[in-house]
């Protein structure tokens, strides 16, 4: 298992002990490269009401993956600088649903700018605090997306350090 | 239990029946005034790695008081007149997390343009088809929102009928 398969893992095992409805939706990080998260769910507990995939729950998913990324890019950083803990969450969100989901799904995260990170940094480290915009798509099998979201997170260094 | 209350329970149990997200998250419809309908969630089921309500719960339950609030526009008008079923999907919504929610919450859902409902019904009786915008938001005791979500839905009648 490379570095960053492992820091992968060990996101997944946090999501799934701190989260119960990532837990109820089965979540899994597929694979992280540094620049991309894939974060995967089976349909079977995230059906609706005419048995594709909830909208909640693509949403819910991109999100998490979008959130996932920001967090194992910080978590990289903290590897290699001494940087405070941060807490991150969701600021504000766009999504399309462009078809139905009719089998397990996954969702890809990547950020919207891949230039973006050192400011970002630079702004946590000057500020405490800083945002960074993340695009994520739910692609089918056919090469086409089911749904995008388009987010901006919030990176704040905790209160408590 | 006055009518609208009966078509409210009659969906919430075929929403926690069908969908097992939403059992997941222990919604319940509190109120339906047929301008608006109030979805409840606890905040244990949904809480993130920080102990506040996960961000793609807020959003799950204002896309489902959203849909609900169509679905029982759509029923309300079934009883009345003779019209095709229906499923209603979400096309796009724009999400802002204002504020971290730190217990139970609720959704409320309104038509943004309460005036829009006769050309939707129009729209759906000529082409089978039809798009419905809808204001939700998550309110806080002191009044303000913790969240909002503006969503265009769209209901197709079923290909079965």
């Amino acid at each position: 298992m490379d570095e960053r398969t492992s820091v992968a893992a060990t996101l997944q095992a946090e999501i799934l002990e701190s989260m119960p409805l990532a837990d109820a939706m089965d979540i899994r990080i597929r694979r992280y490269t540094g620049d991309e998260l894939e974060m995967t769910a089976p349909l079977a507990p995230n059906v609706n009401d005419k048995g594709c995939a909830f909208g909640g729950s693509l949403a819910s998913l991109m999100t998490l993956a979008g959130w996932g990324l920001v967090r194992l890019a910080l978590d990289a950083r903290a590897g290699r600088v001494r940087a405070a803990p941060y807490d991150i969450y969701v600021q504000d969100s766009a999504i399309r649903y462009l078809a139905p989901v009719w089998q397990d799904f996954h969702a890809l995260a990547r950020l919207a700018d891949a230039s973006a990170l050192p400011a970002f940094f630079d702004a946590l480290d000057a500020r405490g605090k800083a945002r960074l915009r993340v695009h994520c798509s739910v692609p089918l099998a056919d090469g086409s997306e089911a749904a995008t979201l388009d987010a901006q997170f919030v990176a704040l260094a905790r209160a408590d350090t």
